[in-house]
């Protein structure tokens, strides 16, 4: 057996009860913090707080030679676990399905998302985002600013009236990333730089530390938010689209929206 | 001080330890269920299991005279729990505006949702849902079959490749519908029936007890779906957009999808 758990946004205690529960019930387990990460807390602490032992995974383990997880799973009972939901990348569901085609049973305990998150902290409405976007460090896709297919993403859900949740790109465990890059988890107001160049007027709501206890929360024109900080990561980027009369209300009032940016 | 926790999806173990810790520290406990519900508990069981004693607001309670709730929290500290996350509703937004107009602190913790579990399960990737939409009652609408802005979304999304979460019907605490109906909760081969008259060969994929330990997951043709039956509600429909090459075969493996439906 092979249950998949997400350990939520932020430390030991964003798990549900249920994930706590099914930990306490498996012979072994593992977790991949390269897709991304829990920001109030430490694998020790995770291990303490939850009376297990954790493998910690690297992106090759994962994808290249999943089959020590496997074999655990299909000897035993395994847990996987990731930050946010579990199947929040190709490479969770490639593993599930791995699983189940070799007749292991798997079960999924979910976790709290940024998606969720985004939505609830901004007061913008889950049922008007559209597609979401990942905007990537500059060298990471090889050219300046923003990628094309980013920016089309945003003018796409716009014109239908509709939010853009823009993850920020995470570098962790990455063989092609530099060690002495600046950042690995790009910042808020690094993603309003790179879009304030192509749209400086551009509404725009950084969140950080999202599932914390204080979480930021701020919403501006994207040069003004270009030039802020927003402590620890995790940060994201939501680009409004159009907004409700509650939606304008929640802006100011949780972001601090400025007249002139609404 | 008022804290809005979400509590997950299913039963009372689905809340975050971090939702289930902050109710012991607080005086007063509301709920509303009637923009969803906890299939798998009781309000009796929620009290037992985290010590508490809950105040269930009906509509009116929340939306027309919130004054006790706020006065409750203007006072000392009370708690204010959903189904799912906090936040999916407006009726929640207005609340933590007047809160926060009053000067009361707030504060949100984060629960699973019917979104993460709908890309979890279906292994649909969840950077590649579009819009979500809500399908209705006919009686609801006063209408036939499917609203025309149900359909403008699902072709919307389809048009760009994009799947689309459909949202079931709920009718709990609701003064306008009769107390005779067949159904409060929408079910999914209701929903497949409505849809498979105007798109009899369209995918779609039924999941039923999201969050529980045995979710129903099936994939298959719309004029398939309407004639299955998928357990307990909740119930939710996808309707996935282009499928990558992983994701046909998570809907083969996980939702059984046969293969003249992908």
């Amino acid at each position: 057996m092979l249950t998949f758990i997400g350990l939520g946004l932020y430390d030991e205690q964003s798990i549900t009860i249920a994930g706590h529960d099914a930990l306490q019930d498996v012979d072994r387990v593992f977790a991949e913090f390269y897709t991304s990460k829990l920001a109030g807390t430490t694998v020790e602490e995770l291990e303490d707080y939850h009376h297990v032992d954790i493998e910690v995974c690297s992106r090759a383990d994962v994808e290249q030679d999943p089959e020590p997880i496997l074999d655990a799973a299909a000897e035993g009972d395994a847990a996987f676990l990731t930050a946010g939901d579990t199947m929040i990348s190709t490479t969770h569901v490639d593993l599930r399905l791995r699983a189940e085609e070799r007749g292991i049973e798997t079960e999924i305990v979910h976790g709290t998302t940024a998606q969720t998150a985004a939505s609830s902290l901004t007061g913008l409405q889950n049922y008007r985002f559209g597609k979401a976007t990942t905007l990537p460090f500059e060298r990471a896709h090889g050219g300046d600013g923003v990628p094309q297919s980013v920016l089309d993403t945003i003018d796409d859900n716009r014109e239908r009236g509709l939010h853009t949740l823009v993850f920020l790109d995470i570098k962790a465990d990455d063989p092609h990333w530099p060690d002495d890059a600046d950042e690995i988890y790009m910042t808020g107001d690094h993603a309003a730089e790179l879009l304030a160049a192509e749209r400086p007027d551009m509404l725009g709501v950084v969140v950080g530390q999202a599932g914390s206890p204080s979480p930021t929360v701020v919403a501006d024109r994207m040069a003004d938010l270009a030039t802020g900080e927003y402590g620890d990561p995790l940060h994201m980027l939501v680009v409004p689209g159009e907004l409700h009369h509650m939606e304008q209300d929640a802006l100011r009032s949780l972001g601090g929206a400025p007249e002139n940016s609404l």
